[in-house]
């Protein structure tokens, strides 16, 4: 389900340790303002009980605004134990995203294309890239674009990077695509983006991870290729995913159909896991998310 | 998610008006006596305003039996308005199918093989079929197995189908699965087994309703066939669709490759759905259903 | 498999009244002049006894021109009998397509972004729009945009119609793409541009014809949708398919979520379909397509 | 395709060096005799120049015998280079398959009920367990099962695999299927039934090598699970791939129900890749393979 884009709504996002009662302490608390729950999605893990949930809340039923709602959740939820973690967010204001990209067009393109048909819910506030190949297009969809040039020497990208971090701090932006951007981010970017920068892999993960995975599957002779959506981390490639598909290849394909069959199915993961993470539907759960898609 | 073997539950479907506070209402309840709710799902449809839910209660948490259960639920669900329906069942008591089948054997040998494997929620509680062939694997897997003739003449069907009938209700089944049966059911055993029969049908459903669908496939030259799980109602191949999935063929495939990849479908389908209908996961709602799946 | 960029081939589609020897008397005729087949498809359908192939011949290894071979080949294919038909074209001569568009965006920015990128085997030569909203992102790309107007009543659209015709035939396209343009094209234009023009139509046909797909996809309660990649005929949403695929909904989706999801797509099916006939992998065959993919 | 039940054929498989003309000599020869190819795959590895072709030739139009078709084409191979191989088999002889089993019944369920039912290309000539458990089912069949047991120390196996092999030598079976066998085969046995012995992994490989491929699923958080048959190599889990496919899951599907739903993929990839390997559809090259489905 998606909300429509004059459905105004408040997403509450919570985790906490489980116990018996938490849903209807939740809800009635909902209901006790009269507050209409248009989307409920909850989660018990058996294996070290903790409680997930997603509750989309009409703003229409709700009295008052973001800022009390926060205020009296917060008294709720002070209940329900140590390592409690929640969000309330209005999708009434919009999200912002910015967009790291290198040489490779395909991702680039059809996000752009999505937020100009809106069809993402963000905005794409910047794009950053490496190469400044890709700035006619972004400018032509009204968005801003950055050339940051990276030096061939790993070991002396220290300050581009530290440019790129100035650059998206500026949008403050809930989410930072790295869009086939073909860099390793530094670990204190890891750190200092942590739940917000989003990778696209072109494999299957766990399957090929780090540098050309097409031509890892191609020797492994494998029958499906596929791309995956994740949180990005200090371990390569190692970070909580988000989403993954697959496609069908077989022997007659090489290397470079593979690149373009792939394509398909990178852009649309990576959209599907980003719109999945814009609207507050995936929650990290150590080496796993929780996705209430 | 499926319930562990060990792992007995009480479980909650409802569908009722949608306002406010329904699921606080019936948290709290669960709530109130320590239930530990395991599963949760929710629907509201915004159309004509109707709630839907399933929860799963851990019996373990439930410190009375199920009819005291039911008996203090009817007490809430009493206020939930006309039209409101619901049903609490036990996963600890075994429930009961029974097929009927005609000559082809893919289904039946899949459901077999579940059900012995103890991956089916039931036991197969008898198997009836127009013709005798299926009589051999059916007693092998210490299944009771009926033959019922049906005369070539449909107009003189009414006795065989009074027989089925009468074989079918002595053991009160809570699936009557049609897994390939090639006869169209006469409306008094749709409105009798309303809710309860399950057909198989071999298509993408709405294409290529009624006989020799495969063959109807191949002249439109479409590029997936399919195959859908449905409730039997009186207009043919128009039930609530339960489940479906698809497989892609190509120009090379005729009719009888069709076929072949076809059961591979129509083997999962069906026993998915049998399943999630089992399970207390699929709630009919006008011509469709909602399945938590 | 797909053309390498500087991999010039020329490729061979045929089809002919099916006897033994056909493949034979083709291969020996490339062989005798040292000709690498770098691809090769045989097809024959026993039901009517008609015989399809397309081979890729690796121009490098061909010791004349184009249209030499065109004759040379002639002579082979005189002996193949009533209702042979036969083409070669060079993938070195880049082919040409003309979009027709209405307001939806989400094909024009697929097929532009993937034209730009070298995804497309063609140019895409012009953009033709019964409305002027998709002339900035167009031109963005150096593509011509033409608005045609078209009047509310149908049966004043002879002309809109004709200028649409002229403006495509300009280019002599390989193909003329409806990309969501959302207007039937009248008989004639069906018939003058019969086995070039392509439209995506938003469900998996033969389900859910003509207008609001997606409206007839949620009444009925289908479990996938799908999108159909086609030839256009007289005949609304029956000409030969080309392309479908699917993808899963549930009970959760409103119509605009399977508005969403469709795109995914729409976008895939069309960039696939055309990209085959673009290459020459698609032969007709009544209302079937034979597809060399 | 499939070969229908009464429709005769000379399967002719070949790999050989690369060059132009072979397709040409091949077919040629087939026409000479007036033979009719009713299907013909083609494969030419660019990376290393290697041909590959099945070729299945309607036995009614073949003059003489196989023994003497085999004769003649020796003769047409042997100008075909260094390391060309080559067979040819006649689909009239039924294949044999011998299984080899533990105690998960739904590989072997599946297996049996395809034999029955006419859809498996052989017979299943034996099955072979490490437990008695599943004896009953084959012998319901009409299948011989026999029991070898296993001690518990891998070091005492020995004899244990050296009856196994005695009594699938016997059959001499053009497949050996480890129908979650869940026994590594010593190296002997992998040499000795090189190409024939065939395994299905519970994993989308090269992801989660070796035991408890559903537990490393559910701890790296993957959104899709699949399964692989491939041949069986000294080296464990990496033999050449014959056919794979996954299935998607969510964060609330734990281990069990991984086990549960990757069932049903591994009963039909294995079913898919034994029929291909069946009907001589597989060429094995180096690591990876050749399909012509």
């Amino acid at each position: 389900m998606t909300s429509a884009p004059n459905d105004r709504r408040f997403v509450l996002t919570l985790g906490c340790p489980d116990r018996p009662g938490i849903i209807a302490r939740i809800t009635s608390f909902i209901a006790e303002f009269g507050g209409s729950i248009v989307e409920a999605g909850y989660y018990s893990d058996p294996d070290n009980a903790w409680f997930f949930t997603r509750q989309a809340i009409a703003a229409g039923t709700v009295p008052f605004e973001l800022a009390e709602l926060r205020d009296r959740f917060a008294g709720v939820a002070a209940d329900f134990g140590p390592g409690t973690e929640w969000q309330l967010h209005d999708t009434g204001e919009r999200r912002r995203a910015v967009l790291l990209v290198s040489r490779d067009a395909h991702c680039l393109h059809d996000l752009l294309g999505r937020a100009t048909s809106g069809e993402l819910p963000a905005t794409i506030e910047a794009v950053i890239g490496n190469h400044p190949d890709l700035a006619g297009i972004t400018e032509a969809h009204g968005v801003r674009f950055h050339h940051v040039p990276f030096p061939k020497d790993p070991a002396e990208r220290g300050p581009a990077f530290a440019r790129v971090r100035e650059l998206v701090d500026e949008h403050d932006p809930h989410a930072v695509v790295l869009a086939r951007f073909m860099q390793v981010l530094p670990a204190h970017l890891c750190q200092h983006w942590a739940g917000r920068a989003i990778n696209i892999h072109h494999s299957f993960l766990p399957s090929f991870v780090g540098a050309r995975p097409y031509h890892q599957a191609f020797a492994r002779g494998v029958k499906l290729i596929g791309a995956t959506c994740h949180y990005v981390t200090a371990e390569l490639d190692a970070g909580p995913i988000i989403e993954q598909d697959v496609t069908r290849i077989d022997h007659a394909d090489e290397v470079r159909d593979m690149v373009r069959q792939g394509r398909d199915i990178e852009r649309v993961v990576l959209a599907r896991g980003l719109r999945w993470h814009l609207e507050g539907r995936v929650l990290v759960h150590g080496r796993r998310t929780v996705v209430f898609s």
